[in-house]
């Protein structure tokens, strides 16, 4: 199957703009980037004129079940949201209740132009099956704690789900599937679970998603108990031994920040569910200054409200310059970046995150013939500061169209809608 | 000409939420508001099911030609974005550019759901004509400069431009058009200008826009220039003995929140333009503690870059959490308010902003029946942090449909972006 951009103007992962282009995609890689018309004929040409494309967005921090949670649990801080409403209402959670909810994130996901998302949940069986039959691409891990430093890693049930997740599934469907080892965060797990945990990463050549200083609380509270940052507590346990995605380092020292850089780790940045539980807003500039690879996410939808990346991007960009006041340090390009590229990076997936030939066909297109968006001076900063989800037409992974102009391939929506409020109703009811 | 609504649920301008309701729209006015059927014929049953009907969002600050410079200057702090890309690209401007300009940014407010907005600029004819054959409302107000002491006001052509607006649109299309006094900011203006304005406008029964403390340089100057601040300044020179529209406010002091509440003012927050410009964050929660009436505002496109108030009701929301870390203190109710009821205080609109019977039909009706935004647990919050400009299906003025599902009653859209994109291709090419 070969498929044709034909005209179209590409913006790339480094933010650079190329009108009247012509890209080819045969089965599932980029096989033609050009300014002229490639001989090959073409299975489909699509008209490239007014549209934009670009690589797909990585979500590299969320929670696909927790979209049966979106707006379960309104103005509240995070510690309050998560005791009194998330944990009891997740105590009730079943097989069929988080592939329903996962099934509409991922429907969700896939129309604003998400190409690939790093999970950390439970039931992680059944987001592989969700994954596996809609064509998307996840790192997807069983989020683990350990309050009892006598029963860590290695007998904990958690753990001996996320080994088991892992070699029946790491890689497959044709790598489009990754299983990462997960801990949950600092205050919910032991130095000798961590220490085991990223042994088995280590040699089994895993990576490890963890919520890292979310909380200027959490952070503190660390101090206290171990007379260290989390940062340094997951440095000393051998954590970042291996490649970690770390979620939201809202709270994170200067020295901190050396020590992500040095072990090469991504921090992700989730600001709109950083500003919705009252956590603060991250140091995304000194971060960047640092050489941190900083990818985005949503964060659960309970905590957002949507599943929507490219939304993320706008908020860090904003947030940056009116917090800090410095409006021409963080350019336009820097947030594709993180979109795209350094999702990519964080999930280890060398060949996706960008367009270059021979990469994998995970593409954007984006209708730019909108009156919201219109006069377009740089199609880069418009990117960031105009376009929004309504101007997806077109989401592709590894070749295949999963979401065009409302209809998808791989899933029936009026089902999924179905299917998912129907635990709605018997979940709440 | 009656409408139904019919089985639709209902988000009131208080955040009050009713299901299965009723609503009968007669001509111009709200009829009925009920939970049994009207036993009136209606010419247009409209199925509410799956919808929330809202009353229409009022944009309190903005400059509607400036869509022409949207995304033309990214990445600037105000000062050298104003003197380096705007001020010179305005001084080229022409009468059919601003109106080309206005009816896109018009088209695009229509499209979110909005129903009346507050502009100050120059060229206010061609922005009145817009509004009078749109359908849309608007409080209008020609930017007045002053730096010379000695040509000041009632000798300044901006100013005589001003009263001739005023003479000939105010209260015009049927109240739709209103026109406003404008006093461009403190820095740019002179002490007796502000008297004889303000003497002008409480003689005739008018309003005044302006700009209030939006950076902190511009406040300090102030303090330098005249020992007070531009509150202080604007108070002493009688500005305040009418009602006045302030845009930004963000470093406004303790003692400046306490004169705006006392004079009834009205502070338009625009949380997306001061965060693009680094300006700040400005203190809402304070404010709204003092009881100051605040509404919302996009500001220009130039630094936003669109034209969508309910956005900023989101990420006024979000910031206030984000930023105070109180997630609890502002509910989603008072963000409803501000976009409805406050606005249309705000411009001396008394039958409007609200869903009562008698009051003028100026609606939005809502699409919930989408992945992004279930389940629905409580419609104010999933309004609040859910909805976006994707979900407007209709928006009504004065019981007139000007926008329903992508056709515009009143403007013909191809027509309009042609017209804006010739404006574009000869102005910087």
């Amino acid at each position: 199957m070969k498929i044709l951009f034909d005209k179209v103007t590409i913006l790339f992962e480094s933010g650079e703009v190329q009108t009247e282009m012509y890209l080819m995609v045969t089965d599932k890689i980029i096989t033609y980037i050009g300014k002229s018309r490639p001989k090959d004929a073409a299975d489909r040409v699509l008209d490239g004129r007014g549209r934009v494309l670009c690589p797909g967005f990585y979500n590299c921090h969320t929670h696909v079940p927790m979209t049966l949670f979106r707006g379960y649990a309104e103005n509240l801080p995070l510690s309050r949201w998560l005791h009194e409403k998330i944990f009891p209402a997740e105590d009730r959670l079943y097989p069929e209740a988080v592939r329903a909810a996962s099934m509409l994130a991922i429907a969700e996901m896939l129309k604003n132009g998400t190409v690939s998302f790093s999970d950390m949940y439970f039931f992680c069986d059944e987001i592989v099956h969700c994954v596996a039959d809609t064509g998307i691409k996840a790192n997807i891990s069983r989020s683990t704690v350990a309050f009892d430093p006598d029963i860590y890693a290695q007998k904990d049930e958690r753990f001996q789900e996320s080994v088991q997740l892992f070699e029946h599934y790491h890689n497959s469907a044709d790598g489009r599937i990754k299983i990462d080892m997960s801990i949950h965060a600092e205050y919910s797990t032991v130095a000798a679970s961590c220490r085991y945990l990223s042994e088995f990463a280590l040699q089994n050549g895993a990576r490890i998603h963890l919520h890292l200083s979310e909380t200027a609380a959490e952070h503190k509270e660390c101090l206290e108990r171990h007379g260290m940052t989390p940062t340094e507590f997951f440095e000393k346990n051998g954590v970042f031994r291996v490649p970690v995605i770390a979620a939201h380092g809202v709270h994170v020292t200067d020295s901190d920040i050396e020590i992500l850089k040095r072990y090469g780790a991504t921090v992700v940045h989730n600001p709109v569910s950083n500003l919705k539980l009252g956590s603060g807003v991250m140091r995304l500039t000194k971060m960047l200054e640092a050489g941190v690879n900083i990818a985005l996410g949503t964060d659960g939808a309970a905590s957002n409200n949507t599943l929507d990346v490219q939304k993320e991007a706008y908020f860090a960009a904003l947030l940056q310059k009116g917090i800090t006041g410095d409006t021409e340090k963080l350019k336009s390009f820097e947030f594709v970046r993180m979109l795209t590229k350094n999702g990519a990076q964080a999930q280890g997936r060398a060949d996706c995150g960008k367009l270059a030939v021979g990469g994998r066909a995970d593409l954007v297109l984006l209708d730019f013939d909108k009156i919201s968006i219109m006069p377009v001076y740089d199609a880069c900063d418009s990117f960031l500061y105009s376009v929004n989800s309504g101007c997806v037409e077109m989401t592709m992974v590894d070749g295949n169209i999963l979401y065009e102009n409302g209809e998808y391939k791989t899933l029936d929506i009026e089902r999924v809608k179905y299917q998912f409020q129907k635990v709605v109703h018997t979940y709440f009811e």
